[in-house]
């Protein structure tokens, strides 16, 4: 098997800026191999609609993909209907669903060492009468995995989260030793397979504010997360909290971290996006290939225009890149222990 | 009345870090006449434990406070009973509460033009058997005043809150259109007033992950905040939301406001507090006086070392003293219009 790193990209929806920023890799320099997974009549219409001169070279299983300036490899998907930049059509749904099934299963096959995606638009895939909620669940199924844990990250700063998307007020129902214990442990798990820290150290929040203040604020601290806390420490992982989510975003508690772990979205991702605007990575642990996605939607008012930027992909084709490196290096050193967690 | 701004200082639990930094003031340029407002045997005793070189100065209404390099002006309230660093001690609670009083009366009488606070402690606070849930609630009753705004502000930042003390589980209920309406109006009016902006730009956060994809996540955004919105935009407020909360604090949006509004606790300040490390001061809108006080709490354990971090408090002065000028200009300007909002 090559050192050389592969990667699986999916050019997202159609109308969106996910095939442009595909084509602008063309121009770069890439930190690994990668294959974007699309229709190639779309990435020529959209690489001749903005001036984007790009030699595209049809990739096979076992082929190193092409790095050179003004090349890209690509593995055609059928079913594209239509290419217009900005508009909306439910005649791609099928096909923006297979770019994704091509890329995982893929992954899973060994032909891509991990899978990086570009964004796709929920709205119209449910509209052509298929139930999705999203990369996470369809990636999770598609494995056939119980629970996987959403992390977005940056250079500087990790944050996964115990629930992601559900109405605020069922948060608090949410968070159950049950869910804690799988999220932390899934997190400890890939902090060491997939970025190579040994003996992780991992911040968790509080549910409420103050974390609770000594029950004053909510007891869910002192009857839920504590108790989940102190059995996991007794498997050996390293956890400090539960912190009040104001205080633990600071040098003092971060320095020493390798990652966060928030209970709910908008408690740990404003100050993650803040910190990484343009920069952040997200990162789904828990499945068995390596899947790295931008942290921005389809922007379909910048389709077409060439002024999206493409920021966030380079950082999730660079980080999807380093979990791949890892878990070979990983794989190499114990064949048979890389899943054993 | 005199150009000179003149903040009452409460130095705050005597067994925490609250006296020392008022001493350590007396070394600092001052923005504006500070008055610390504390038992003057405890100031002195703890300014020979840690080797202060500071002289007290009785300060009454009326006068200017010593702004000198070594000195302080101070007005000294009874009933300290101990002043052990670090050690809490119940039979302080009335003094310390004496302090406050002393401190908001005095801006009432308009012998102070605002009034900064140094950290209290709840618990010892209420195992006096005085029912205490913090300065803000203790400042709205003194001053009489049916709704207060918690706002933490840095020098690039400022964030309200609709909702401040609250398991998170009862947020939601909490989130009503009077609230908002209520919490907004204040937010918008005390811009003006102690900022002296003219017609802020308000950024409103949505209550659930993002701001409920339209129903999808929730939906508090459609059926309350907007409509709330929408009302205060009629009376001419410039507010824009409900927006996602992870993607507010990015420059796209931060850039042109003036303030953002979090519709809780753990949405807004993490943040802030991210970004302004201690450098953050804490302002209680809607109170017919000046309130700004330090991000942090009482530090027992640093008490008496000396090693405790005055950035915060000499931002509250400063702020504290921005906020007066503001209000004084503004009196000057309209004089019988400044509470008119």
């Amino acid at each position: 098997m090559s050192d050389e790193i592969v990667l699986a990209l999916t050019a997202g929806e159609p109308a969106g800026i996910g095939p442009e920023l595909c084509l602008q890799l063309a121009a770069a320099q890439r930190d690994a191999g990668v294959v974007v997974i699309a229709s190639q009549p779309l990435l020529e219409a959209r690489a001749q609609l903005l001036g984007i001169n790009v030699k595209l070279h049809l990739w096979q299983p076992g082929m190193m993909p092409k790095k050179g300036a003004g090349e890209l490899s690509v593995l055609h998907v059928e079913g594209c209907a239509s290419f217009q930049a900005g508009k909306l059509d439910v005649a791609n749904s099928h096909y923006v669903l297979e770019t994704l099934k091509v890329a995982a299963n893929g992954c899973l096959a060994g032909d891509f060492d991990g899978m990086v995606t570009a964004p796709v638009h929920k709205g119209i895939i449910n509209e052509a009468g298929i139930e999705f909620s999203g990369h996470t669940e369809f990636l999770q199924e598609l494995c056939g995995v119980e629970r996987v844990v959403m992390m977005l990250a940056t250079e500087e700063l990790r944050v996964a989260l115990v629930t992601t998307h559900l109405p605020l007020k069922d948060v608090s129902a949410a968070v159950t030793p049950e869910r804690i214990t799988q999220v932390t442990r899934i997190l400890n798990a890939d902090l060491k397979k997939f970025f190579g820290i040994e003996r992780p150290r991992i911040l968790v929040t509080g549910l409420n504010p103050h974390a609770g203040e000594g029950g004053h604020l909510g007891r869910e601290e002192i009857d839920v997360i504590e108790p989940a806390l102190e059995k996991l420490r007794a498997e050996g992982m390293q956890l400090i909290g539960p912190l009040p989510a104001d205080t633990l975003f600071t040098p003092h508690w971060l320095d020493d971290a390798d990652a966060a772990l928030a209970m709910y979205h908008d408690q740990g991702l404003p100050v993650l996006k803040f910190q990484g605007f343009g920069r952040a990575v997200n990162i789904t642990l828990g499945l068995p290939i390596v899947r790295t996605s931008v942290d921005h939607g389809t922007a379909l008012d910048l389709a077409g225009t060439g002024k999206a930027d493409s920021g966030s992909l380079y950082t999730a084709i660079r980080v999807g890149g380093q979990m791949a490196r890892s878990l070979k290096s990983a794989n190499r050193k114990a064949p048979n222990k890389e899943t054993s967690e």
